[in-house]
């Protein structure tokens, strides 16, 4: 075939926001949008806005679209493409996210692949970031949920009803604070963003005045506003992002227990924090474990950042393309068979 | 080649009690013995007994043996076959157990297996029980310790340093009870055989008369005893069965959360006490994880019970001579790719 390498359409559906975005298949992006989920609204107007700016995007690119990848919060199916009632987007309720995406951008529902955000990601850090080259890794989403990508052997694992991964919603501290997925003292309520957030307005009135200017009223105020404090030296903030980490890592240590991973790659908001939140997850995390699983496992931020928000869709849809090409670039077993 | 079809010798350490047995391919016990393990009088007396126990077999048997399969606890390096410290074995500093074995025996390194005991037998329940012709399958001990054989797409899953499946490790009681592995409150110190014996010496004063003549003195009361005297209608020991069953339950939902397994085959106590505490570990487990996770699961006890000690060292040493058998009779699969 002659003429311009395949385009594709990457959306990426989030709790706080979705991205709509048109890549080439070695990753440019070509056009971009951003807008709120505004969950709350529920899935008609959500999906309504969303297909607008996939329209949008896919107009200023301007190139033809070969196939389009959705990387949103589970459970779903990845064959029907149907969401079932994930925790952070109340109200969808068996919602056939495939078959309406396909519709919205004219595009056949094969065309059109639905993956975990969890999944997409770590199948987006197989092929373009820092789980390259590695059999056995783990991405954990640090964003308004809490959820895990496995790769083992160099393969995504799913599961038996493409549920694994969703280790946010291991219970670290039993009567702990309410999750969205209805239990209490999950992982996810107590260092996901919606954490941090929850924590914030819990403790509003006790916050410096600062980090009260910097988030711009009680009910604005989010993660990133910590991350941003901490980052500028704010001691509540910094206090705040140990406690997450101590989270974190027991979080995590019972994943390393179970899957023995070489590396585990932490998403947003360790992207944004760096060392703040990295160094204190490594201590803890190395605590917990033992040295036999400690000695083979690096603990990184994500290199992508935010494009991952545009990578994690296409990975999916370049995963349905083909699963087996984020295995090329493995090396032979090095490690015990 | 002609003549008698090929034999294996078999060897489970365990933290309490050691087996060998010479097994035919297909897993006919040709010859077996049992001996206790006496962990604290170290390793070197241990293994002394055990080689002897293996050469009496050897004798009894009379069959040449191909090659040689131990299943131990772990942490341990199946390449180099050298046991590093497991918790349930005190002393076992960096034990080379397959050079000790294979001089005892006098069949070459290469010929003798070290496998963790219960990837061994999550390998036996693939080749010989209630794992065959399944995908995602995880195999959890239930004796003096607890730890996780993890098959995922038909193969044993032991990651980066062969130290996955140590699930037992877990924290599910942050300041709980002392666990052999240094930490306090893991799955195993609130859920194992071991467990079960020191809630029996802590509440000696307070147990049935009838159950403290069932064990025969504090010292030697173990798990076997409650699960006779709860099948005999003791309500003590069943309430114990329940309350094991509540953590095994909380465990096991981390586990499924992580791998979304379609099966969980429960091992030695589960088989002997039965719908006792198989019964309250279903009712529990479904009750933690999702519709999505539940759906696909069953789970139930090994149907090998005591053959899974002479199985379970017979198929390390198949594993070891052709990895890929276990996955012969796996169908194609029915589930998310």
């Amino acid at each position: 075939m002659t003429g311009s390498p395949a385009s594709y359409l990457s959306l990426d559906i989030g709790g706080t926001k979705c991205a709509a975005s048109v890549v080439t298949g070695d990753g440019v992006v070509l056009a971009g949008s951003r807008i709120p989920t505004r969950a709350t609204e529920g899935p008609q107007a959500v999906l309504a806005r969303i297909a607008g700016a996939a329209r949008a995007v896919m107009a200023r690119a301007g190139a033809p679209i070969a196939r389009a990848g959705i990387s949103v919060g589970g459970p779903l199916d990845p064959i029907t493409g149907t969401v079932d009632r994930p925790p952070n987007l109340p109200g969808w309720d068996r919602v056939p996210l495939r078959a309406l995406i396909a519709d919205a951008i004219g595009l056949p529902p094969d065309a059109v692949a639905v993956e975990n955000d969890a999944n997409a990601s770590a199948l987006a850090e197989h092929r373009f970031g820092a789980a390259r080259g590695l059999r056995h890794v783990v991405f954990l989403t640090m964003s308004t949920g809490i959820g895990a990508g496995v790769i083992l052997d160099g393969r995504i694992h799913r599961g038996a009803s493409a549920g694994a991964g969703e280790v946010g919603h291991q219970v670290l501290l039993p009567g702990g604070p309410p999750c969205g997925c209805g239990a209490r003292g999950c992982f996810e309520a107590l260092a996901s963003g919606a954490a941090i957030a929850r924590r914030l307005r819990e403790d509003w009135d006790a916050i410096p005045a600062s980090l009260r200017a910097l988030c711009g009223g009680r009910e604005a105020a989010s993660a990133r506003h910590v991350v941003e404090a901490a980052r500028g030296g704010d001691a509540w903030s910094r206090g705040l992002l140990e406690e997450i980490a101590c989270w974190t890592a027991r979080g995590l240590a019972h994943v390393v227990f179970t899957l023995n991973p070489e590396r585990i790659i932490l998403g947003t908001i360790a992207f944004h924090a760096g060392a703040l939140i990295l160094d204190p997850i490594e201590r803890d995390l190395r605590a917990h474990i033992w040295p036999s699983l400690a000695q083979p496992l690096s603990v990184v931020a994500t290199p992508l950042g935010p494009r991952l928000e545009a990578l994690s869709g296409l990975a999916a849809a370049l995963e349905a393309e083909n699963p087996d090409n984020g295995n090329a670039g493995c090396p032979p077993p090095t490690t015990p068979p």
